[in-house]
């Protein structure tokens, strides 16, 4: 497996960045990391050259950062790290590409260069989150603000793949996000996606809407939305999470004391199993390769962990199987 | 004050519905509650005629439930509890009105009797969110799905209204959730909003696009969203609420001996001030009259502090100036 790395993107790169390839090849004997970006950058960072394995560098001079408008920057910096990191994909060079740099400036590079599989209108980012009942896959995140029932339909389709093949749940169950149980609720969007689904071959898979509050509880496996929708969720998940564990740190642990280090050393411990990092960026499905969307704000375990997941992917062969799963379920026609 | 309150809805109804109006007369001297519902349940949970004071029954027979469909319910049961609440604020024999029941029906209710505010174009249901710096207002929550730039530019206008008259903010900024800071990003509605927030007179209110990272931050005092996105991450937070507060008795509590007791009581107390029932509902701001929607499972103590809500709103005169802000600020035109 050989995967490609923007060395460039990400609130701390390449520092954590590099860290993080270093260590991913030590976990992982197959693979092999291409890190992209600055080589002046990047060579003081890796181990002497005698004892550097199955980590190469691909160099190239510019960075779009995480501010830059994603297509002004795509046109403006031809010779930018995310860019190269999907030319790589492109000519096979790679197996997948992992990111931490700017989202939209990673979405764009494969709507540029048209790396969909075959079957998929749009692709989509999923997100994982943790469940009562296990992982739960939310999906878009963002990669699509004006996304169509079809789109939505087959979000549902992929989640339940990734959620199967790579989350190791069983027999994933698909929900839709909306405002209300009831099958008429919601905005346009929602209520003829519920009927694209109803009448699909994956019907029995459906459990119909889902409101916000289900996703925790893991009543489903995987919960589709638009990408407004899903990265305010997102994004409000991660803020939510810091609020409240910075409350119980100060308001509940500082008080104790004979008894307070045990007790930070577990808030610590819930920190980091709750903490993003530990699902390892968000894939984009959908590509023909596996491309792994990483927080800005990672540090090495994160990049560490997406790129295990980036490799899983491959080796798991997850496209194959999303190609052939939405050739046999196509979305139903609905009448308008 | 006369505040009507639906009796008959909410989970728990009318048990913890009618204990909670008890307490609320007892708590404000100015107060008095005419429960809306049916006389023979109603009547044996309040005091001996006696001692009952500031509180009436208005007899009705039909409750609207939790699962109806609210336009078909309030079509086929002409005497439901939530139809005759809106009536006798119509009619002004009450200055507001409060229910735990379908708020489907609530808004409805309103809609139906066209109690809104003669500058107001939509009404919309205002939720407060504990931030790291006081109380911020997401607004709106799910009154209003299909919501246009004009209506959340109105939003804006009276959630900081009531963030200032009703949550003592002193100049409240109000911010437009997006999925990123930049003005261009987002949907046609984000976009048109920022336009029409921009080129208002109330530009040196707003402070651009907030994430959805941004809302327990405390980066706005109100912020605005169409009624679907709102409602979802207003669910989503009560269920993220849950999951952490339970991950946290369960993980960090159960393990402590000797603290164990001192931290349960802490927690305890985090629980109740994060509970929705501290804010005491969500006001449905537009209408014509104070009204308050609750949680479906209102307790006593939520049903008693939207009373008092309620009353203060009323008394505050909140309505008077809405019309004002309103009108002295319409929403500019926007060309394209």
């Amino acid at each position: 497996m050989r995967i490609a790395l923007d060395a460039m993107g990400g609130d701390h790169a390449p520092g954590p960045i590099v860290a993080g390839a270093v260590q991913a090849v030590q976990a992982e004997q197959e693979l092999t990391v291409v890190l992209v970006g600055d080589q002046a950058q990047i060579e003081p960072l890796l181990p002497p050259l005698e004892q550097r394995q199955r980590l190469e560098i691909f160099h190239c001079t510019q960075v779009i950062t995480m501010d830059e408008k994603p297509v002004e920057g795509l046109r403006r910096k031809p010779d930018n790290s995310i860019k190269r990191s999907w030319e790589l994909l492109a000519s096979h060079k790679v197996d997948g590409l992992v990111s931490a740099g700017n989202t939209g400036a990673m979405v764009a590079g494969g709507h540029f260069l048209k790396r969909f599989l075959p079957p998929v209108l749009r692709p989509g980012i999923a997100a994982v989150l943790p469940t009562e009942r296990g992982p739960c896959v939310l999906l878009d995140v963002g990669a699509n603000i004006h996304a169509k029932p079809e789109h939505l339909y087959q979000y549902g389709l992929m989640g339940a793949i990734y959620a199967r093949h790579i989350l190791q749940v069983e027999q994933p169950r698909i929900g839709l996000m909306n405002v209300g149980e009831e099958e008429a609720k919601g905005h346009d969007l929602a209520r003829d996606t519920h009927q694209l689904f109803d009448r699909s071959g994956i019907r029995d898979r459906f459990i119909g809407n889902v409101e916000g509050r289900d996703i925790h509880k893991g009543t489903a496996d995987v919960v589709v939305c638009d990408g407004f929708v899903g990265n305010v969720v997102l994004k409000y998940s991660e803020g939510v999470f810091e609020f409240l564990m910075k409350i119980v740190h100060n308001e509940l642990l500082a008080p104790l004391s004979s008894e307070r280090d045990k007790a930070e050393q577990v808030w610590r411990e819930l920190a980091l199993r709750y903490d993003y990092s530990t699902y390892g960026g968000a894939p984009l499905l959908g590509i023909d390769g596996a491309c792994i969307i990483c927080h800005g704000s990672s540090g090495e375990r994160a990049i560490k962990n997406a790129l295990l997941v980036a490799a899983r992917y491959a080796r798991a062969h997850l496209n194959d199987i999303i190609v052939q799963e939405l050739t046999a379920n196509p979305p139903p026609t609905v009448d308008g």
